[in-house]
């Protein structure tokens, strides 16, 4: 049983991304801010949706599996805006790290090795199925800023060469989804959501 | 570009299941109702966790779509308590019917049919795949509420039959979970969170 109890304590841990908040806004939900787990669901059943859309071969299951859990390490670090600046990002890779160290290592030894090894393939972003996922995390929140008149990119001033900069590894990866993406980005700067620099 | 752009209206379609709010309370998010998108991931990663404790082989990656998106249909039905009486969940299956039809709908045709045929072997809970992703459906409000002094329990007055017969399926499925899950039983009676009836 002590294995089983490991687990439910994880399971239990788990809750606590339902209350860390991101950038995002859930228009459907009168515009509240979007917590990271709704967002990890989200995010997985759109990469099963786009897997076609991938230029090389991509096993899908390991994709979803990086995106459940992606996030997990907010419980501790709290949400970094994608756009924050490089000294508090590289802050907050280090308490990431730490993170996954206490919130997986409540599991069972041999699961938290297997996502911590997941969870660093998808920060690391070498192998095509993290890229795959990396690209799914940013075309999201794209999706969501064109459906609401800009959200966070009119709060935060961005600029067109940032979101360029951001989702440009699609390029190579899914041609298609980057054509999308850059008709989108134009048209938001057409509607003044994106700074045109 | 057109079967994108219906796979994008279905991706912004599932921003609602983000303000569709169960019986469950988020105690770690000062006891808010939690949503079904936030469940659908709690639920999938759990089946993820537990896949050991099947007694039959199962294919994990289909239980967890099944619960991707077993709760999609509440965007257009509503969550039903499980504990509701029969004439309300007969009137709500078939709500849930219209809404697969209208929401997958939004899909290209292949994807359409391949989600309708998901959702509804997990509803039919026949096969191993879907009885294994119904189990895990029932266990986590289970722990949800150990941990909120009863929870929905409490304040439905529910009994230790209710529960047990709602759970009583993991015992071939599996045995292990389903002796934690009556010790648990039987401390919420205990506690006074069940009824002892």
């Amino acid at each position: 049983m002590e294995e089983l109890h490991k687990q439910l304590d994880f399971i239990i841990e788990l809750d606590r991304l339902k209350g860390v908040y991101r950038q995002a806004l859930v228009k459907s939900d009168n515009n509240r801010f979007e917590n990271s787990a709704e967002h990890s669901w989200h995010i997985t059943l759109t990469a099963q949706i786009m897997q076609e859309y991938a230029a090389e071969k991509i096993n899908i299951s390991r994709v979803m599996s990086m995106l459940l859990i992606h996030d997990i390490v907010e419980i501790d670090a709290g949400d970094m805006f994608a756009f924050a600046d490089k000294k508090s990002l590289a802050e907050q890779a280090e308490k990431e790290i730490a993170a996954v160290k206490r919130i997986f290592g409540l599991l069972p030894d041999k699961q938290f090795q297997a996502y911590q090894a997941l969870w660093l393939e998808f920060e690391s972003a070498e192998t095509v199925d993290a890229r795959f996922a990396k690209a799914m995390d940013s075309v999201l929140p794209l999706l969501q800023n064109m459906r609401n008149e800009g959200g966070s990119w009119v709060r935060h001033k961005l600029t067109k060469s940032q979101i360029i900069k951001r989702n440009q590894f699609l390029e190579g990866l899914a041609p298609k989804l980057w054509l999308y993406v850059c008709q989108q980005i134009d048209l938001a700067v057409e509607q003044g959501w994106l700074q045109d620099v």
